[in-house]
């Protein structure tokens, strides 16, 4: 019987998902993890001030968030020292990731990504037909050189580059993401992933100014602000080609929940600081641990930390598995040359207690399998 | 300068968006609206217990939403009698409606739909390339013989219909919608939206049974279960049809307080009948404001009533506009032959009072402007 077409772009897409969520784990394994600490989810939490916000708006959800999203753009504005027609708001970096796919790709355009890089990028330039060209970290970090000889061999209108960077959790400093910006050819946009930002170590994040035509900078409140379920991020760029997001966003994206939540987290940074401050204490132990069970942790300017196993790919899954049988929840690179390392996420204390109670028994279980 | 090209679809875009939010309006004027009657949300709020379950939701927030939306398509499933793989969840019907152009839309394909219909499926058509040839509405109904007759004229594989209408608030019975799809070609895709479903009258909705190869039926959280600020909306269709969603959806697009307050909604059909009969006792009563004001309501199966000013669109305007400044928020339909016509939502007996209160000087106020 014949069906309606899909589209040409549609018809060739894959059927995989970008990220499978623990939820999914947990059904497949009968009971819920007790720690979860794979997703860069922040068990730190939202603050108190934003939850609160959230409540109190929750009965005023009949009605439509602002599709201009305006008091929010606002607040961001002023956070980050842009005007509001600088900045454009959407749910999630990914829906963002997804909208400029659709601005800047024609199927067949060249992309450069790094090899390993953030999948649900990739889903967004193979699903509007880009093609796409993966640059090799070097020494775990993303490799500014190779992207932008890339850039220039392929003659690509579209970079991506993570900074700090998923799944390794390195980082550039701001001179040579400046340097690498300066360097790139003014007809190709820059997304500038920098959805750790407010992790990083001071001078990782090049100044606002000056706003360039070719640069796109995304953040998000699902890292430091605790609120990935809630689904609010948003870009800055020139006003011209922030204007562009307009044509294709869902205007009616954000939740009214979200811009209430959002424009309370960006009043509670005396919080941020502190919990950034307690994310970066849980980090070190983070590695300590991992240091303890034989793994070499890379120093991370996020709020997880990818450890080497000094093995291969089948060792980091193993021990992933392990873990997951017994109750911890983490993740691991997918790309050649990173996947023999585990990522884990910087949880509260509690969570891992958890993860050092259980690393020791997964690692054995792991080499135990590779014997 | 030379700056990055937009893709060949995003160039031409227009910057045009769907629908100004009353929030722009009210910065405008520079004061609240007392009456938000415009937007076909339901001033009659959600049920007590999807509030609590979203504000419960709040403090977990900081985790992401399950990206399989598992829960929700299990409780949808088993509302609607269809299995969860026949369900897809997204982020309100607005995106689902892009969802589906990206799916089934090439550049320059025909897409058949009603002139003057929703804006934000044109929105997405445009957004996507695809050539919009528009059916007008005969006696303010969605014209299911001249819809037929687009699809074979064109060879068109997609056309949408909502059922019951919006920007009309008309309806056909299950009936002739069945009988529509019986005659539709195999190889065309209806987008069958039903977001005012269960504000129709038994009898409207077609059985869900047996599924189509080629119907999508959305349905939204937005309208009878007030909760449009929240983003929850559903397109049931064959699994084989569904499963392409994943190719192209934003796995994590749905909030996690979102899919918390679903589920408590589906769980709340007592309420939901009790507020749709307070809904169409209020949709009544706003029928009589009109003829008490010189207006002609238009049958309504949804939580609107347009009603026909037996003018011109520049009365219609004038009278959303004097409505505006006097503190209430209508809209009125666009399309040439409907837009004589204003579109009031019905609100709870407080919103209408003042309704009551503020029409007659507005409409007046139109009839000396026309003058």
């Amino acid at each position: 019987m014949p069906r309606p077409p899909f589209s040409r772009l549609a018809a060739d897409l894959p059927d995989t998902v970008p990220f499978v969520g623990p939820e999914t784990i947990e059904r497949r394994l009968g009971r819920p993890f007790r720690a979860r600490i794979g997703a860069n989810e922040s068990g730190f939490g939202a603050a108190p001030q934003t939850i609160a916000a959230m409540q109190a708006e929750a009965p005023e959800a009949w009605k439509y968030g602002d599709p201009e999203n305006y008091d929010l753009r606002a607040a961001i504005a002023q956070h980050c020292g842009v005007r509001a027609t600088e900045i454009a708001a959407g749910d999630g970096v990914d829906s963002l990731l997804g909208l400029a796919a659709r601005l800047y790709i024609n199927p067949g355009d060249p992309v450069i990504t790094s090899l390993g890089g953030y999948p649900t990028f990739d889903f967004h330039v193979v699903g509007f037909g880009g093609r796409e060209v993966k640059v090799p970290f070097v020494d775990y970090r993303e490799n500014l050189d190779g992207l932008l000889a890339a850039v220039e061999r392929e003659g690509a209108h579209l970079v991506y580059l993570a900074n700090p960077d998923n799944p390794m959790g390195t980082w550039w400093p701001a001179s040579d993401v400046s340097a690498f910006m300066d360097a790139l050819p003014e007809d190709t946009m820059l997304i500038l992933d920098e959805a750790y930002g407010e992790l990083a170590p001071a001078g990782t994040l090049p100044d606002i100014h000056p706003l360039r035509p070719n640069v796109l900078r995304m953040r998000t409140f699902s890292k430091a602000y605790g609120m990935a379920g809630v689904r609010v991020g948003y870009v800055i760029g020139e006003e011209q080609t922030i204007a562009a997001f307009n044509r294709v966003r869902n205007h009616f994206a954000i939740s009214r929940i979200g811009q209430a939540g959002a424009i309370a987290a960006l009043g509670a940074q005396q919080w941020l600081r502190e919990t950034v401050a307690e994310i970066i204490t849980c980090r070190d132990r983070l590695g300590k641990i991992g240091r303890n069970n034989g793994l070499t942790p890379i120093p991370s300017a996020t709020n997880f930390v990818t450890m080497d196993t000094g093995s291969n790919a089948a060792f980091a899954r193993a021990i992933l598995e392990a873990l997951a049988t017994r109750g911890v929840f983490i993740r691991k690179p997918g790309g050649p040359g990173l996947d023999h390392c585990i990522r884990i996420s910087v949880g509260p204390h509690e969570a891992l207690d958890i993860l050092e109670a259980e690393l020791p028994g997964a690692i054995a279980e792991a080499k135990a399998a590779e014997g």
